[in-house]
């Protein structure tokens, strides 16, 4: 079942479909149904954001000439969170692009585990918020793991990774990586707990090299069985093949991009928060 | 040569390439050089426009960012212009949400032939100004083609069609148009004048069909050499074979989109209007 349909079950809401058409020329004619709510809530996993932004504004702009008064974006991923600042001169700041857009058609936006990192909250660049998967991650750990250490590949997931270990009750470690490229990526690891199973932790996994490394890293140091649990499953085409190779007994994600490693729903999340939001 | 080319030569500026990264997730970073003038123009042809528009906004930040004051895009073809209000309850429009997109990133707009019905103006609605053909088509003509008649495929071609052959000083005709789907049209014609030789006329071709069917009632009506004539090579894959069965001797093209029919320039247009702004 869609996200959104999981959605609109969890807030015993109506759920209509945005009907997209696609002309010869490239251009996109968005048509929604008649508006029951005047709070109506979109729902667009936005990776692979260039060919979809155009489409969810219009979603919006539709949704408003029906008669919404209010509208909300889930998208349980959102995309150019990482250009948070100017890296190079001549950069943009794509996350204020993308986050000034948004809020321009959108009142609020609700996402999940944003990319951010000089940017604290995203209320700082737009209207919204963005949600955690720590409870849902440790509970999946407790359910199926427990006798797991969790491993954050790199620095910038320690404080994640250090929750999620918390709240499963289990041991961690963080390990340091070092980017060689889009695509490559070297990962030194701390000393290992004394448990023969590991869950290697992410929030985003794309070329898949950060996680193949990290499961590289634990078999050398002879751990007999490591699972990948990754939020966002943006995964380019060999991505799931590069860590399996390097050695991981299964990979699986969140459900925020619909893939065939989904296995943790995220919707009653999103669901508790908009219900709070509405209360 | 690229469009960007030809008009920073005709306008005697220096021409500075936008580099695009493309990420493994599909996303994308700008990066543009050291901006020399504080009013620089961004020329992009926005054809398969979804994939475009976000790269155009980026770039429009980072030369903000790297000083410039005053932004101009020159957008030889603007693409949205056609959904200009909701045909069916439910839909967007299209072109005002397009427009303001535009108009919040960039000060000033140029395009050639915009695609405008029920809109009289591109000024009304965003700050900028759509260029007209006539004068350059009928130009060829009186060089290529002066003993043939103009023919317009649809009423809506009409007044364009009418200009084109007063400059050129040849008779022309214009049809009735059916539409009975994405890709499929009828086409009328009234009496034709006692000429062997058609130049067909058009702004906009994307599947194809409306020059293949007035391609085909010209045929049918003894017509021995028909050349077609459009402003925006937009040409799905199988559209220039389409036209060209039907039995059409040559399809030419403005350059408003690169594409092997280009044939007529329009950098000189567009840098003559840019002279008239600045000065």
């Amino acid at each position: 079942m869609s996200f959104g349909k999981q959605l609109a079950s969890r807030l015993s809401a109506s759920c209509a479909h945005v009907a997209v058409h696609k002309f010869p020329d490239g251009e996109s004619l968005v048509r929604v149904l008649p508006v029951l709510d005047s709070h109506p809530i979109v729902v667009r996993s936005l990776h692979d954001p260039n060919s979809k932004v155009l489409e969810i504004l219009f979603a919006a702009d539709a949704l408003r000439r029906a008669g919404a008064k209010r509208l909300t974006l889930v998208a349980p991923y959102l995309p150019y969170m990482r250009q948070d600042t100017v890296f190079r001169h001549g950069e943009p700041v794509s996350q204020h692009v993308f986050a000034r857009l948004l809020a321009s058609w959108f009142d609020r936006v609700l996402t999940i585990e944003a990319h951010l990192h000089r940017t604290h909250r995203l209320s700082d660049i737009m209207p919204g918020r963005s949600l955690s998967t720590v409870k849902e991650i440790a509970a999946w750990i407790r359910r199926h793991a427990d006798d797991c250490f969790v491993v954050g590949p790199d620095s910038e997931s320690g404080p994640r990774v250090r929750a999620i270990a918390k709240h499963a009750g289990v041991p961690y470690i963080v390990g340091q990586k070092k980017r060689l490229g889009d695509r490559r990526v070297r990962i030194a690891l701390p000393a290992l707990p004394q448990r023969g199973r590991a869950v290697l932790v992410d929030d985003i996994a794309s070329s898949g090299a950060t996680l193949a490394e990290a499961t590289h890293a634990l078999r050398k140091r002879g751990i007999g069985r490591i699972e990948a649990v990754v939020v966002h499953a943006l995964f380019a085409a060999d991505a799931i093949k590069r860590i399996e190779r390097a050695g991981a007994t299964r990979v699986l994600s969140c459900d925020t991009i619909a893939h065939p490693t989904n296995a943790i729903s995220l919707a009653p999340v999103v669901a508790a928060a908009l219900n709070r939001g509405r209360g």
